[in-house]
């Protein structure tokens, strides 16, 4: 068999596209609603994804005047998806910064029991000062602060999830013993952040942990990636940008002592599908023709971290930006935004227009051909190993890919056909099952 | 129609008698396992339960040797079974000493508009050293401190939870407008224990807010409740004990101004259920037979804050056992405790004996009909609005009672027979849904 794709989808709102909610055939309640999930999630599962994935912030964002705002918190909706599916993976986004390892390790490994096995947790440290001043700060942690307090998170939570050995539990009724108490390793961790006494009161999960997942692509995002991460999201502009990345990564990951080929590397693609080429554009265009250009200043504005005001619509980017050094933010989005447009010397405008399906993702306007033919190229040029499928328009653009693409896909050999016997989340991302830190057992011999 | 009972499913392991788990019927890995809750939540439904509950405590209790340790997280949990159910509450227990209110609010109100207004919230404020030092304490906080901590939590969370006005949402597609940015309302607190500053990233759910519910006994505890708690889960020996506590807390609801109606007062019931009262005796004493003591006096001894060593198994309890001021962890249970040992003069292996069914809650053993009998006496004669009911063995006995005990309650008009047109937890425990703090429309005329 060869080589086999990786496909993650991303459900936002009505769609990944700011101005998705507009169409006529968009609820504009339903990135608030469960329904809406439920038949996504059961979408991707026809097409016998990996995963579904939600992103979060712990703050409203911007305002409520120009596109849906507010969100169920993925970890919930993530578990209530749960018992609505029965093969696909489950992957939220939970902050290191703003919550504490104890809670966080205990939510995910119920989840990944209640899942049995198909839990993910996409590790990121939260850009912002709104984030902050809902958590007793005045301003955002600086950005080296933030990863080294999410590293020192991570060994805590690897701590939790192996203090129990997966044999700790005995269950012998006539002797009356419950469990082996020689089984569990309490933490007793004191850190420079963090200091956690006790052991996790949740036995180990079918996965032992989460599959981690990262989505930071700054020099400290990747440094933690090569460390931590199994798959990492990754917005990607051009095949070259995503080579490079790629390759880095995977050395990276070699140069910290583990198997590169245990870290999967997922670019995100925005697919908008048309019958024919013009079609496809012509869709891209209805979506376009929906912005509301004055909100995509006020959010560029933001990220370029301008004061209001400095932008002309109609105008380029400032030429004398700061460089990606000086952003506490977050800083490879600000990299690949400034990047673009200078690339490609857009306005403002077209520059609102571009970012406005992706936020920086590769959109891709053609024909379900077209469209399988660059997930292969990424994937076989050494760019992906699998794919951040985010459709512009929810459901109808999940609906379509699934219908459209996964055929071609699968017909090529690229993809499963089905899902097969009950598999947990790492299993179906080719990786192993993490050992216990902890275990005192001999490793079976093979 | 009659007043109506309101019934509770407190689930716990394999039943709250410590013992339970040795039972040929129990299963000793049921209570990390999903099926077994769905099982107990569909049995609570066929019985027209308002709700079910879970406990919590974020440490891993005592030794794994004695009996079954660890849990799904119950927000986690209940969340799975939001979507394996269709009617019954769902109320988690979480800790105000270790939570940070935008992140609890947030989980909370999805939970909320996910179940379709199920969500309920047993504020604790969580006693005891080792939950301490998993958050970073050294020591747990004083008692007075938790409760003054849990009321800014409170605060907070309910402006949070009123951050977005229940017509927030506008939907305009053709005018390119989602929301109504006067309608948000961030809290911008800053206090003892907390400053959140902006609104909550999710709407105002169905009932407005989870339903509160309030479970500690002590001065503090009462004082608490009156101002917030809509339902009290309380441990009550004796008919007059729990008359009183009735009338105390009603009266104190009053004088903080609100309709004592408002809040619902559950005592917990251990119900041992026999054919004949013979029989239900000697279900209880094969639960009791399988009680291993020393663990018992080690749980014992930390209840009443005792070195380890001090107490006999068949001697009494010490004289001289610290007033309940001197207690700073679970102050109202350790006077119930030490009341019920020096009522009944048991010695420690009787005490034991007595707290294996249901650490202080009302063991009742008996027929079908002298269970409902009990029920409907404290229930008329202003002890309880209705029952925290807590099977010893689970499944079985909350099948039992429920194939028993709920077709008698409803033969007396006591007990709903259906659930009838879908409703909220606060609709069923019949209590009105809040107003929004920060609404600007004038109440309808009714
Ligand atoms: C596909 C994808 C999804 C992301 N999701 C989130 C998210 O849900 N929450 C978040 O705070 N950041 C998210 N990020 C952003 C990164 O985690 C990170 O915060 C940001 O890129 C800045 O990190 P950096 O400074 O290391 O580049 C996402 C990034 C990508 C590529
Ligand atoms: C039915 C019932 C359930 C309770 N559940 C919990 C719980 O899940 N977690 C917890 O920390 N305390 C729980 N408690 C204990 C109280 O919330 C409180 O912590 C304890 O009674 C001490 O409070 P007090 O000092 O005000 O009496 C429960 C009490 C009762 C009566």
């Amino acid at each position: 068999m060869p080589r086999q794709l990786h496909l993650n989808a991303f459900l936002m709102n009505t769609g990944h596209h700011e101005a998705s909610w507009r169409l006529p055939e968009s609820d504009p309640y339903a990135h608030v609603e469960l329904d809406h999930y439920v038949r996504l999630a059961q979408v991707a599962e026809r097409g016998t994804f990996d995963s579904l994935f939600l992103a979060d912030g712990p703050q409203l964002w911007g305002t409520l005047a120009q596109r849906p705002a507010g969100a169920l918190e993925p970890l919930t909706l993530l578990t209530a998806l749960a018992t609505a599916t029965e093969h696909i993976g489950l992957i939220a986004t939970a902050s290191t910064s703003y919550n504490s390892p104890y809670n966080l390790a205990r939510k995910f490994a119920s989840l990944d029991i209640i899942s049995g096995g198909r839990a993910g947790w996409n590790i990121v440290t939260t850009a912002g000062a709104e984030a902050a001043r809902n958590f007793g700060l005045d301003a955002e942690p600086a950005h080296a602060e933030r990863y080294a307090r999410a590293a020192e998170f991570l060994d805590v939570a690897l701590k939790l999830w192996d203090s129990w050995e997966d044999d700790a539990i005995v269950g012998d009724k006539a002797a009356g013993v419950w469990g082996d108490d020689a089984k569990i390793h309490p933490p007793r961790h004191k850190g420079a952040y963090f200091s956690v006494e006790g052991a996790l009161n949740v036995p180990r999960s079918p996965q032992g942990y989460p599959l981690l997942v990262q989505a930071g692509s700054s020099e400290d995002g990747r440094a933690f990636a090569a460390r931590y991460a199994e798959a990492v999201f990754t917005a990607q502009q051009t095949l070259p940008d995503a080579q490079a990345f790629y390759a880095d990564l995977k050395s990276r990951t070699a140069a910290a002592g583990r198997d590169p080929g245990h870290i999967k590397v997922l670019p995100g693609i925005v697919p908008v599908i048309g019958s024919t080429e013009a079609e496809a554009r012509a869709n891209e265009q209805a979506l376009e023709d929906h912005i509301v250009y004055t909100h995509g200043v006020d959010r560029l504005e933001r990220l370029l971290q301008l004061p209001e005001g400095s932008l002309e619509l109609d105008g380029e980017l400032p030429t004398d930006l700061p460089p990606e050094d000086a952003i506490e933010g977050a800083k490879s989005r600000y990299t690949l935004v400034v990047e673009l447009a200078r690339r490609e010397r857009l306005t403002v405008r077209q520059l609102i227009g571009r970012l406005g399906g992706g936020r920086g993702h590769l959109t891709f306007a053609g024909t379900p051909e077209q469209v399988a033919d660059a997930i292969e190229e990424w994937f076989t040029q050494g760019a992906a190993d699998g794919f951040n499928i985010m459709p512009a328009v929810l459901p109808s653009g999940l609906e379509t890919f699934v219908e459209q693409v996964v055929p071609i896909l699968r017909a090529r050999g690229l993809l499963r056909t089905e899902y097969g016997s009950r598999q947990t989340l790492r299993e179906r991302y080719g990786l192993p099952r993490p050992a216990n830190q902890y275990s005192t057992q001999e490793p079976a011999l093979v």
